[in-house]
This record gives C-alpha cells, sequence and structure tokens, in this order.
C-alpha cells in the first residue's frame, strides 16, 4: 500500500491523479489532499478518498468547507495548510501539482521531510532548481516527474548510463497557433488561445503552450532533472504530440517515449515506478496515426523559448523572473487587459530590468519574484 | 579488452563487425573469423586483425589461401573449421553472420563453450529456438541481438520488467516492392527485387524483405528470443525504417528505438552492451526525415508473412520447413528459375506436403531441412 498525498487535488493534474489512484484503491491510500478555492470538488474528493489531512487556500475557504467534512479530518489553510499537507503526514509520496510558483515551499518542506516527489508544478525546479537538487541528494528523496515530456526522457533513461547519453530532445506541439505567422498573432483572442489541439489542460498552461513558454520552463526544469547542460536540451516541433519526447545516445541511437495525449499515463508511471501497470488510457495506434510530423524549432517565431534558454544558462534569479513576469502576463491576458504579443513584450521588458542573483537563497528568490510580478503588473 | 570470433566474416554483417572492431581497436581483439569463398577479403582481414584462427568452406578455398596467411594462423574448413573458429577460442563473444541454416551447429557449439551470442544468423532460432534456448540458459551464454529489429526491442525491454509487456511491434519497410499490387508483382525481375529502398544487404535478405520472408523469419526469432507469444508479436508497416521496433508496456506506454538505417549501430551496440559508445554513424535529424508514415500490414498482400506466423505457432520442423523452401526458392528465383511470386508457392508447396515433428532434436530439424529443400528444388 503506498501513502501519497495530493498537493493542487482539485487541478488538472490532481483530478487525474484521483483517476489515476481510483483505479487501484487496494494499491495506494490518499493521506493529504490540499486544494485551492474549489471547496465543492474538494469535499467530493475527501468524501471519497478520505485523506487525514485537508488544506485550502484561505480561512474564510476553510471555515466554508468544515461543515462538509467527514468527522476527524484535519483541516489546514493557506501556504501553512499547503506544508501540513506535503510535509506532515505519513505519504510515501507527494504529488505536487499546485500550479505556479507558489508551490516551491511545499515541495521543499516534502523533499525535507524525505518524501519522494511526484514533480507536476514545473516552476519548484524553474525558479529553485539548484536548492531542490541539492536538497533532494541530501535527503534521498527521489523526484519523479509527472510531465509528459520528462517522464518521456525518465523512461527513456532507464536503465542506460548517463554518460551515454549524447542529448535529450523536448518535443513541442506547437500550441493553439502553430500555423499563424507572428502578424496573424496580434489580433488572437483568449477563446482562440484556449484550443489546445492535442492536450486538454488547465488554461494558464494552455496559453503557454502557445507562446512556447511552457516548453521553456520544460527545458529549464530539464536541465535540473537530468543534470545536463542547456547545450544538450534541444526542442523539436511535432504537431500531433505522440513522440512525447526522446533521448539520442551516443551510439547513434534514439530511445523514444510514445503514446496518446493522456496524463494519466505519466502520472500513473510516477506512482507505480518502477513497475508498470495497466492503464485504462487509450493505447496508441500508428497504423491509425498514420503519420507523425516533425519540424525545426524557430527561435524567431518563438521568442520565449529563446528567452528561456537564455535565462536559463544565465541562472540565479532570472529563470524566477522569467517564470514571475510570465504568470502576470498570462493573467493580464486572460483578464483581457492585453494582448497575446504583449505577453512577450511584457516578459522581454521585465528582463531588461533583471539584476540577476546568483546561487540565491529562497529570500532572494521570493524578493526577485515579487518584483517582477510587480514590474509586470505596470508594463 | 573483449576477445570476439566472427562467423561469416566477409558477409554485409561480418565486414560491418569488423568496421566497428576497427574503430575500437584497443578495446576488442579479433580471435576467429569463418568465412565461406570470398577468400581474396578473407586475407585483407587476417592480415588487419590478425586473427589466432581462420576458417573457409572447403578444402580447396583453404589450400588456396594458405599462403596468403601469416605464419602461426591456424586454418580450419567447412563445418568442422565453422565450429572450431566459434567455439574453440580464447573469444568472450562470437558474431554468428552465416546466412542460413547452416550457421545452427556453429552457433550451438560457441553455447556450448559459454560464449555470448552476436546472433545475426536468424535460421538458428528460427530452425532450433527451444534447443537454443535452453543450451544458453543452462550454459549461462547470454544471447545479444544483431539484426536491428531485435536490437531495437532488446533497447527497449532495458531496465523493464517482462511482466509489464503488452506487445513488441516490429516494423517492415514493406522492401522493393511495397507500392506494388499483387498483380504488378507477376513480372518483377531479380534487378527490380534487389533494389532495397532503405538498407544496403546482401541479396537474400534484399528479397526475403521483398516477400516479407524476412520479417516472418524475424517474428519467429523474437518468439524465442523475448519469450513472447505469437499473439505479443505484431508487424506494423513503415516505408522509412527509422523506427526499428518498438514495445507497448501495459500501462500504454510505448518505448521505441530510432535512427537512420545502418546496421553498425546494431553491432556494436551488442558488441558494447550495456554501454553505449560513441559511433561515427551518422544521426539522425527527425526534423530532417520530415515525417513517419506508418500502414497496417496486409496479410493477404504478403502471404509469407501469414505462413511464417503459422509456422512459428505450429512450431516443431515447421519453421525450419518454412526457412528451408525459403532459402531454394530464393536462390532458384536469384538464378532466374522461376519468378518472383512463384517464391510464395514454392513454399506453400512444401509447407502443404510437410508432416510436423514437435520438439524436434537437431537430427530432426537436419532431416526436415534436407527433405524441404529437396522439395522445393523440385516444385
Amino acid at each position: 500500500m503506498k501513502k501519497i498525498s495530493v498537493l493542487g487535488s482539485t487541478g488538472s493534474i490532481g483530478t487525474q491523479t484521483l483517476d489515476v489512484v481510483s483505479k487501484y484503491r487496494d494499491s495506494f491510500q490518499i493521506e493529504g489532499l490540499a486544494a485551492g478555492s474549489n471547496i465543492d470538488l474538494l469535499a467530493q474528493q475527501v468524501k471519497e478518498f478520505r485523506p487525514k489531512k485537508v488544506s485550502v487556500a484561505t480561512k474564510e475557504l476553510a471555515d466554508r468547507i468544515r461543515p462538509d467534512l467527514p468527522e476527524g479530518t484535519q483541516l489546514y489553510y493557506g501556504q501553512e495548510g499547503l506544508i501540513e499537507v506535503a510535509a506532515a503526514t505519513d505519504a510515501d509520496m507527494v504529488v505536487t501539482a499546485v500550479v505556479g510558483s507558489m508551490g516551491l515551499p511545499s515541495t521543499l518542506a516534502a523533499i525535507k521531510a524525505g518524501k519522494t516527489i511526484g514533480l507536476a508544478n514545473k516552476e519548484t525546479l524553474v525558479t529553485a532548481g539548484h536548492l531542490v537538487m541539492s536538497l533532494a541528494e541530501s535527503r534521498g528523496a527521489a523526484i519523479l516527474p509527472i510531465d509528459s515530456e520528462h517522464s518521456a526522457i525518465f523512461q527513456c533513461l532507464n536503465g542506460e548510463r548517463r554518460q551515454d547519453v549524447d542529448f535529450i530532445t523536448l518535443t513541442a506541439s506547437g500550441g493553439s497557433f502553430r500555423n499563424l505567422s507572428r502578424d496573424q498573432l496580434e489580433h488572437v483572442t483568449v477563446e482562440d488561445a484556449l484550443k489546445h489541439p492535442n492536450w486538454s489542460m488547465g488554461a494558464k498552461i494552455t496559453i503557454d503552450s502557445a507562446t512556447m513558454v511552457n516548453k521553456g520552463l520544460e527545458v529549464i526544469e530539464a536541465h535540473w532533472l537530468f543534470g545536463l547542460p542547456y547545450e544538450q536540451i534541444h526542442v523539436l516541433l511535432h504537431p500531433e504530440s505522440i513522440i512525447h519526447s526522446f533521448v539520442q545516445y551516443r551510439d547513434s541511437s534514439i530511445i523514444a517515449q510514445l503514446g496518446n495525449p493522456d496524463m494519466r499515463v505519466p502520472i500513473q508511471y510516477a506512482l507505480t515506478y518502477p513497475e508498470r501497470w495497466p492503464s485504462p488510457s487509450q493505447k496508441l495506434s500508428l497504423a491509425e496515426a498514420g503519420k507523425l510530423q516533425f519540424l525545426e524549432m524557430d527561435f524567431d517565431r518563438f521568442p520565449c523559448l529563446r528567452m528561456a534558454y537564455e535565462c536559463g544558462k544565465m541562472g540565479g534569479t532570472a529563470p524566477t523572473v522569467f517564470n514571475a513576469a510570465n504568470e502576470v502576463a498570462v493573467s493580464r491576458f486572460l483578464r483581457r487587459e492585453i494582448s497575446f504579443l504583449q505577453i512577450e513584450n511584457i516578459i522581454e521588458g521585465v528582463l531588461d530590468k533583471h539584476q540577476n542573483t546568483p546561487e540565491p537563497a529562497l529570500e532572494a528568490i521570493e524578493e526577485s519574484d515579487r518584483l517582477a510580478r510587480k514590474l509586470a503588473a505596470s508594463l
């Protein structure tokens, strides 16, 4: 019986994690669930999975959900509540599926407590990769990727020696606007942007997919997760999202992981690793798919990806600022305050003004994050 | 320093094996070389690689090559010579690249001697899989595949549990005539058949590729090599030959091995396994490849593949007879005695008359082989 806590249980990854858990009720026990403000869904989840500890975003939300919780459920709220669910349960594994940089302190707390991390919060490694990886090493905490691309790379590295890796390639669908020129991008709407061709995901990540910021964050995440320099991390356009990513070895062999786009597969892999259990996910038929296409990445068409590589190579607080500026810009786009192309302008504007701090401690990261958000809101 | 003997050193796989060895002269030592009748090339190889033992097909060829061999080289000939080079040297590994069922006794001798086998002679497992695998298990001899498809599957199984495999898929280019209908196949010539679109191979295997006999033999080989029932071995048409084969796991993940068509890569993998060393082979660029296509296999278009599955499932001497009948039929086609489509008619005719012997000993296999050849020559 594997004991699991889920941070961000009502989001896209959180609900799919519980979907996987519900298929194997005899093998998994939910110890804790942390959500934001979707207390109706959280109440349902608590009823079904009976966690010992539950957390919501605010005291007010805690007061509202309390009457709906079974007797004996311990209720928490805020950043402290998130940390409680992350670190202070009997869970062997913590799935970190909180969206954005607010997921960092709770992930660090779970690693400190020696939990295995099912990492879906990519900002954790983007903003604090140097802290997270050294802490994980010293605590002997395994970090298992849940993002489909990183799970693919992780699977393709199975049984292989790291020194035999030539480079890794993250595939990118190109997002909602992959066929539009930059001129055509001028006037796209929020509704257009939210129509992702392959994956059904949350709003933020769907926009990040269209701007290629998401791939940029994944490149930085891969740098930390697999200990590879940026020169050994490539990105390839692959509209069908069927090859989820691949590893090129120095003997010229490529090992790739393929499947239909279904996040339950990488989620389940992290939960059952190193085993593979049957999944209800639809099996891929390559004959039905018919063909797979590949195109060189265009860094002029997708300047956010170029900026992500630059920030990654720079290190320090630069990736934090890149991520924070993007989070604010995407929120502003979703609120229809700015146009789609202004997302990249805002990121660029914030980066231009940023003074990089190398090897930052958590406080410096948080301070850079705060300043970047403030600036991004004003541009 | 790994010590290696090569059986079939002047053929396509043999020369490419020596090409790989020549790139790593400090890591590999050639102990023995066995060839057929190409004594000029063999003499060159002996000069370059200085094996202790050498064998050729006949006494007459031995007499002819003797003056060209360096002092102290031990010279043998015939089936006994092949066995001497296979089993009676200090080699750790024997690459079995003899074409056809004549490769069986020497491979068995090498396994008996506890050598690691780099298996390129697929007839070994096709005709005597039950003997070979149980002997290999009892002697603790590893069998490493060199065929690109089986090497791909072997690589995709790295670090995985066998019970997690759902099925494996061998890809097939479709061979020289993949775009021709059965009517159009009536009048194709030997020259047409020898133009393989992707791989540069020997004549026999190029014809076997066009009839899909080669894929059928690979299916039977995979059955023994990976211990999978035929229902778990699929074949998929993939014209570009870039995905060399793949494993579908029960969690819906597919792990695939890709690369440019270059036999030096699977050869080198067998020689360096479990490590991967740098290869001069051209790296695959999927962006340059542009697209990969896949089509359902058509068992009516390729009846030889259907027959191979039937023989494999039947077991006993049926796969031996399938293989022997095909070898004779292909020779007759290459000698222009029969048309291309008569290859399958001859195989079918011989199989129709075959009385299957279950779990045959080596003598029964050889007797079936002999009878099948005799019949195939007369149809």
